[in-house]
């Protein structure tokens, strides 16, 4: 397979020299404007972008909108029942024979002001992940790349959409022609579960028309490697809840009778898990598509980086014994939190009322949500539990010896394109040629975005590019965007943009 | 065994017709007073004998030694360093040749208001357990025994102190002359671990010789039957914390590999104590003395009170195949609590951090403190822990794999008397008499009362004459103490001062 992928490189990176030269026409045009870019970028972060703010969508949007006209795209601007806007964006290229779609999100996820060490939408140049605050405005670029900038969404996705607009720039600077006609799909919903994304997609579906859709969203591989993926894990969450006695009682005089749920919880997270991370649930695998030669040979070609981690994380071992990718090309079930009676000094001696646990499921290709559902469904009322969705009254608990409640949420599928399809294989060209040097190509991310829905609808190759250091901290307090993964970026997508094709 | 007890009272209950008559003297006492009682009772609750209040402290006690004083004890009071005082009171019988100690505490439980339905200590009586309010001070007598008095501490344990007064005064206003010396001991710190009791009682050791110490505290058994119990279970609290990564991680790019500490709590419950309640740690139970034949035949005597139970707890399973009792005679690992990440509309798709697991240790004549908790640490080491005591640095995290740290708090041990001695067959008679009818006699309390301590100091028999009701919310919210437990304390303790002999 190796020998397969490198032959259809040589064929496709075409013009070594050409590629060589955008290279460097792009890092031109972005050292010499350093400044500027990092300057859209903090204008970007102080745009509140997020749900609880729906005019900051808006005015977001409208920027966005603003900023693709005045490249001269023609543009729309996409909204349901007052949903935030989808930017959409249009640039025919003269004799291009394929189009390429440029997904990204604008919104960033919801902000808790604890744990943030400034405030999250007046961006604050640091010198690393815990370094001191820098006043880079008084800096003479060249900035040192290691330096990141602090901000909700700044790494998530404004820096996907940053990337794009200063590698259109610098193509243009450079007299550059695209190689595509080029689309830009810009979502205001992500982070609140794109419930408007689907109907909106489904109305403009002509004007969508594509042959691959390029997702700016996620993580680069740990490598720091350029990164493209061809596939994200699905997701979703469970909560439930494990009844114990109606009021909490003196473990004492009734400990070692009435039944403890906090127990209860731990004996199903052992039934349902392993100590390795393996599902334990019988049959639950049968759904799971194996990965093909070309994607398990893709993994074996990633940089190691699990040292590193393991070091970064202060962890001696890792669950299983293989290497992270192929751990999360698995499914799996994580606790991601589990709260009965109480701790430290609030804990007193009673049998706790309950026990809530919160699971996430991550769905790999074959699983439905349905069929997960199903499935963890049926290995409960196996192990002897009654599956409530509402809170059990006292007639139902003195009836019912293991009552849990459930409460799922978020569900998609997972998605993995072909890794070998002339569409993957240009994207892989691309990539590799715009990052002059050695990319991580993932099969799928561990990680979910919706992605299985863009193939759904359109059935055609869905490839991630994403830019953000993988510790750049989106979803928790502190998200960042580190320089050096801006700059590589902008030469990911100048590459798409010029070089794309097949 | 139940021949030979059934002979031991027929042979002690030697005038049943003067036994009779001191019930029906006591009790008419009680209805002719109950609004003074009751008052007694409130005027008790209202003075504040928390930790949080040392001044409540002082004037509890100060009140409770001038109460003693004005039956004609000689009294004293006792304190160390500043700490609660200890009242202490003798009353001399002539021809007496038995002593006895009547111990209780008149601290209280820390109160939260929250949870409170009036102020803790504004005793409020309501019609029930969850009954209505009711103005008592406006109420003729007899009052409904159902009734109960709402407050902190007004049962756990200022009932038992003004059973132990009211009871004193039936017998004076009946001409009846107590069959014992008495003395007691009425301790402030109960609820805060006792920190003076064994430096006060050492001190004082040459007052407080006796033959038997009778121990007003813990509720009476489920039956709502006046009880004796003969011991209690010792009591070791441990708060666990195991380390995950460093910070909260995505758990779709780090989840299966990166090891989740929730999941190890789960496993680490699973391997210490199964889905009954029974303790899986090798050898653990080496120490344990086994029940005598007394014992198990008390036991078998209980009235059932399981069915009632469940349907009060709203359970339909009990852990172990055994009934209450004789569950709780077993040692225990109680769960009291467990916190890891984030659970319901905080929960985020992380790996959390850590978990932190409160455990309750309930031990049982034969264990020590030292000996569990060698037992417990061995048992982790083998299961591949490194048990440490102080949060662990990232070097340390890095070397080892599985890193717990433990915390143990507030041990000591079980203490089962003996049920056959002669004290104890002349206690269980004066029961008997003076409740007039069947009573529970608990070999072992489930709960934990450190009276041990006066076994260690003083080598008599030490017997439990608990009068609270079983659900009187002790160490909760809304304690309460109900009348109809309280009359029967009454009778319990004049039998105890009137009749008690061997």
């Amino acid at each position: 397979m190796k020998r397969l992928i490198a032959a259809g490189l040589a064929l496709l990176v075409a013009n070594p020299v050409w590629a060589a030269d955008l290279r460097k026409d792009v890092s031109d045009y972005r050292a010499a404007h350093e400044a500027a870019i990092v300057g859209q970028l903090d204008e970007l972060v102080r745009l509140k972008s997020v749900a609880a703010d729906p005019q900051g969508l808006t005015a977001t949007g409208a920027y966005l909108e603003s900023q693709l006209k005045a490249r001269g795209f023609e543009t729309a601007s996409w909204s349901v029942g007052g949903s935030a806007p989808i930017v959409y964006g249009l640039l025919k290229t003269p004799g291009a024979t394929r189009t390429a779609i440029f997904y990204a999100h604008y919104d960033g996820q919801p902000v808790t002001r604890a744990g943030w060490s400034s405030d999250p939408f007046v961006p604050v140049m640091r010198d690393g992940l815990a370094g001191k605050d820098l006043d880079w405005k008084a800096e003479r670029p060249p900035f040192n790349p290691e330096w990141r900038l602090f901000g909700r969404a700044a790494a998530d996705d404004k820096s996907a959409i940053v990337a794009f607009l200063t590698a259109f720039d610098a193509l243009k600077a450079a007299n550059r022609k695209p190689s595509v006609n080029i689309k830009v799909v810009w979502e205001g919903e992500e982070e609140a579960s794109s419930a408007h994304l689907e109907t909106i997609l489904k109305s403009h579906a002509a004007e969508l028309q594509s042959d691959v859709w390029l997702i700016g969203d996620g993580p680069v591989h740990q490598s720091r490697a350029p990164t493209i993926y061809f596939g994200a894990r699905g997701s979703m969450g469970l909560d439930a809840t494990i009844y114990g006695p109606l009021r909490a009682l003196h473990d004492g005089h009734y400990g070692n009778w009435v039944p403890n749920p906090a127990a209860m919880a731990a004996e199903l997270i052992t039934q349902m898990r392993d100590g390795e991370g393996r599902i334990t649930i019988p049959n639950y695998a049968d759904d799971v598509r194996p990965q093909s030669a070309a994607e398990q040979a893709a993994i074996a070609r990633l940089p190691p980086v699990e040292d590193g981690l393991k070091k970064e994380f202060g962890i001696a071992r890792t669950e299983g014994g293989e290497g992270l990718t192929a751990s999360t090309m698995r499914p799996a079930i994580n606790i991601r939190g589990i709260r009965s009676g109480q701790v430290g000094l609030e804990a007193n001696n009673a049998i706790p009322v309950d026990a809530v646990l919160s699971m996430d499921f991550r769905l790999v290709p074959g699983q439905t949500t349905r069929r997960v559902q199903e499935k963890v469904e049926a290995f409960l009322k196996a192990k002897g539990w009654t599956v409530v969705t509402t809170t059990p009254d006292a007639a139902m608990r003195l009836a019912n010896p293991r009552i849990i409640k459930l409460a799922w949420s978020g569900g998609y599928p997972a998605l993995r394109s072909d890794m070998t399809s002339p569409a993957a294989k240009g994207v892989i060209a691309a990539a590799q040629s715009g990052a002059g040097g050695p990319i991580a190509i993932l099969p799928m991310m561990g990680g979910s975005v919706p992605i299985n829905l863009f193939d759904e609808l359109f059935h055609v190759p869905i490839i991630g590019l994403p830019i953000g250091n993988h510790d750049n901290n989106q979803h928790a307090a502190n998200e960042n965007m580190r320089l050096r993964n801006l700059w590589d970026g902008i030469n990911l997508y100048a590459a798409m943009m010029a070089q794309l094709d097949w």
